[in-house]
């Protein structure tokens, strides 16, 4: 019995999201099979966390366990061959048979893309959003609020089927990548369904001067969804990295 | 009679090209069909040279003269509204008669994304090459026998119907992008048709170490195809900027 960490990037513009659905195209499916043509076993394997559809992943990582064995160090380069182009495996290695990707997961950081400017950006928009106008400081202070241990029920979808939306926010920033082209940054313990789009649409709104930044604290403390911002496009939303220690 | 000049941003992956050629979709066509939406006049939409195949570009210039009139404030939107998401015109000004994008350019840059891994990156694949190893410092050092007004023939395609090969090349260097992302800047007068990807394809081969970096010099010197790298995928190429003055 082997547990196999492994690093996965893809792009996730073609896909129902992570988790298998059923008459769905989903990247844990694609890795399901690709493990199965690789080790000739059925296995699970199990994600940090679901992405939605049409969000990437430079560094998701999941775990999947075998009773027989393959050999790690050719694990990659097999699971590649069953694989399409849009997803691959960066790295795998053994892991204790304890790992668990998403029960052992304790921070994740996703990056929003978005860049500023009247007229499309066709090259932009290949994995970011547009957004028209905004006041960059001011979306910059409003994410001070966003950090802390809190109850984020405003910054959840409505059919999310949860009932506990406390989490930990350990760094939220607004990033000048390059010329007009942005990312919002945020490290968290996990987050709900939605929550980062919520989020950068209640950041948009404020930077838009329909709210100020320190309304960002009522909004959290209405815990009402209809306070905050809209949902925004996937587009512009990659799962940067997962931390376990 | 008026003389506009703009500026385009596209992502040329569905696209034959910039040039017009029957049956296929190119970006002049979509331009010149723009133009006639919004100003009932056929033109020829001069752009400041010809990208090829699936060739993307940042800020591509380009001019087209009508007979009539047309608000130039206007015409930035008013064009958008009539094209494919994937062309935009970032900006539009009027230009005295004698303007010609093609033959008013002084200098062009390209860009050719590029990143090291010998796993495939699906997030980098949207822009950029995979070179599975390659000593930068290496092809930093053959880029400075790039520079100078030189004969260019080994880095032309051989159906390129020219017989002046002969250009100046102000800049050429290697630039870390971020991480293993890198990308190779290249500056000059005026290209050849396929010129950056086979120089490109030549920096990668003295980067595996098959030739080293001075050879580059005999490479030129040596005005024959055959002697230089393959021509690479145009996925990595992008026209960043065309310089006027």
């Amino acid at each position: 019995m082997k547990n196999f960490k492994i690093i996965v990037e893809y792009d996730g513009k073609n896909y129902s999201g992570w988790q298998i659905q059923e008459n769905r195209q989903t990247i844990q499916e694609e890795l399901e099979k690709a493990v199965f043509e690789v080790t000739g076993e059925h296995v699970e394997v199990v994600g940090s966390g679901r992405t939605d559809a049409g969000v990437s992943a430079l560094a998701q990582v999941a775990n999947f366990v075998i009773d027989g064995d393959f050999p790690v160090q050719k694990l990659c380069l097999a699971l590649n061959a069953h694989l399409p182009n849009d997803i691959s495996v960066k790295s795998a290695e053994e892991a204790d048979l304890s790992f668990n990707a998403r029960f052992s997961a304790k921070k994740k950081t996703y990056d929003y893309y978005f860049y500023l400017s009247k007229n499309r950006q066709p090259i932009f928009d290949r994995f970011a959003l547009q957004v028209k106008k905004s006041n960059i400081e001011d979306m910059q202070e409003a994410c001070k609020y966003l950090i802390g241990e809190q109850d984020y029920s405003s910054f959840v979808a409505r059919n999310s089927g949860k009932n506990n939306f406390v989490r930990t926010i350990f760094d939220a920033s607004i990033q000048n990548v390059e010329g007009n082209l942005y990312k919002f940054s945020i490290t968290g313990s996990g987050f709900l369904y939605n929550m980062v789009r919520i989020i950068m649409g209640t950041l948009i709104m404020i930077g838009e001067g329909k709210k100020k930044p320190a309304e960002l604290k009522n909004i959290i403390e209405s815990k009402d969804r209809t306070t905050a911002g809209r949902t925004v496009s996937a587009v512009g939303l990659m799962l940067r990295s997962v931390e376990y220690a």
